[in-house]
């Protein structure tokens, strides 16, 4: 139901994803009318393979945490991960609002054992034409030292497991590759990260600065929610930028036009390679399950994206392999985990 | 002496410069021989308009701010600077060490009345075609709601007479457009700028995301510089990354090639539009001089847009309308600036 345009893009997004997988299931969560009339603009009614769960509310852009997570619960964001939490799906896909779908996660998953903090982390494409993994993009806007360092172990069980690299590189991001650069908080996550290096836990590459990201310096890119977020959104602005000029001035007088037609190819090869829909759907990390969130304003062909990165994560059975990661890595998560109270809410996410 | 390149490129950029500016006068600060040699090399060896002060030590990109500081106080920076402070200049113009550059401005010039910390301020294009102002980008890691509200004052000074607007509307970089999102630092900075808009000093606009820089959504976008110095670098990164996408593709077959070569004048506007060269010269806000920052990989093209920066803020007198708008804006400003003792070192800055 949610993200900005709900139904009209995640049904026609699980009819095609079902489709082409022909050993997915997948069960639609939120308002059975709305979901019904869109299966069957999809002459997909009857699909043996997409079933219907009706929930009856339906979180909203702009409801704040408390009203998804207290005054809501038969929300179908809540009972799409109560899915996960039961059983009953192995992951769980939303376009709606992030600091909810964290909320609920949270609260309905917990965390594993030796995280504090569950991070958001997406796929970002670099010029070596592979993705890199960047958190947190949201989640958490005030980090403290061990929050980061947390994040860069999770990232690095993360790819470990997802791309089958036993040590993947870990950048912390920084306005410096020096040592004497950055804020406080950077400088003693860099010392914590330098520490694991040198046990030989972590492969940690030191600093990296924004262009890194791109360049595809490291396999991971580490930093606080608040800089992530304006980092990925700053690129996905400068992005539109470069579309909508290269539009313009390729239809700006005849010649032009000749030209494009002519390097067609060329123009799509650009567009796929650049295309963020390919890497839609974030993971939040850190959850004793699967959920993946795609961006609110992604289309069908996009949203299907976030479908196959959710169906790959629970194929290669993330949950277990990211656990076995950290336990290796944090000793200590044990005897954390069982000191924790599950019971007490978490505190609000923004 | 500073930048990647030193006077190679710096001494083109001057030379080209001063012949297409028949009233500029240029004094080129650093080691004579090094100079004479470029300058020899460009024919100018004898230009009426271009003279030399030999300055003997040089801050490297690597010195720490204290050794550019203190010890090496015949540095061509520190000259350069000093020139401002003098009046033997009107504005000074470096591609060297960003942190160095505004510790040794800082010292020399001191700041502004009702300026506790100066900013760097830089122009990026977007897709109205018109620069968006953007501060700080690095010379402050961690501010309180009171920088960035001084930043917002400043900017908005800035973008008053450079741009001959009166009121130009202001952005806080944030992670969401609800008052509700972001850090804490950013609610309560929101608070400042918003009783500054009631008593109509200020154009506040309200929270902007990432995405808002290259919309063009507001005349200026206030952060603290940790946030602003990734948001740029990481734009930097996906230009660069987005050119050799386009160059690849168009050399990938002689059809893309032939397409490329119809349509040549599209792919030249399009390098001109996204060109970060023609946007090169950051300001260093704040102080009671003109001084700018090329960036430090700048070519003579891109430099000589900094020097033409420079240049019209001199010839517009911003100092003196900065100053007095933050005269208008802080009304208390002249009572701090008798209170402060410019006597004391600024305190390290990254």
């Amino acid at each position: 139901m949610g993200g900005d345009h709900g139904c009209a893009v995640t049904v026609p997004a699980a009819v095609s994803f079902v489709n082409r997988q022909q050993d997915a299931e997948l069960i639609l969560v939120g308002r059975e009318e709305a979901i019904r009339a869109e299966l069957k603009k999809h002459r997909a009614l009857d699909h043996p393979r997409l079933s219907i769960l009706h929930a009856e509310e339906v979180v909203t852009m702009d409801d704040p945490v408390e009203v998804a997570l207290r005054r809501k619960k038969d929300s179908s964001m809540r009972v799409a991960v109560s899915l996960v939490k039961d059983g009953r799906a192995q992951a769980s896909v939303s376009a709606g609002n992030t600091g909810a779908l964290m909320a609920i996660s949270r609260y309905v998953l917990k965390t594993l054992p030796g995280v504090d903090r569950p991070a958001i982390c997406t796929l970002i494409p670099n010029q070596k034409d592979k993705p890199t993994y960047m958190l947190d993009l949201g989640a958490n806007v005030d980090c403290e030292p061990h929050h980061l360092h947390q994040f860069a172990l999770m990232g690095s069980a993360l790819v470990a497991s997802s791309e089958g690299k036993a040590k993947p590189s870990v950048g912390l991001l920084n306005i410096g590759e020096e040592d004497i650069k950055g804020n406080e908080v950077v400088k003693q996550t860099a010392k914590l990260l330098r520490a694991d290096h040198e046990k030989g836990v972590l492969n940690f590459y030191g600093n990296v600065e924004g262009d890194d990201i791109f360049k595809g310096t490291t396999d991971i890119v580490v930093c606080d929610g608040f800089v992530g977020n304006v980092a990925l959104k700053a690129s996905e602005g400068l992005g539109r930028f470069f579309k909508a000029a290269v539009t313009a001035e390729f239809k700006s007088n005849p010649l032009n036009m000749l030209g494009a037609l002519i390097a067609r190819g060329a123009l799509k090869a650009i567009s796929r390679r650049l295309n963020p829909s390919r890497y839609n759907g974030a993971s939040l990390l850190g959850l004793r399950g699967l959920v993946f969130k795609s961006h609110g304003g992604a289309d069908a062909y996009a949203y299907e994206w976030a479908i196959r990165r959710a169906y790959d994560a629970a194929t290669h059975d993330l949950i277990a392999r990211i656990s076995a990661s950290i336990a290796e890595l944090m000793p200590q998560a044990e005897a954390q985990a069982a000191s924790a109270d599950p019971s007490v809410l978490p505190a609000p996410i923004q």
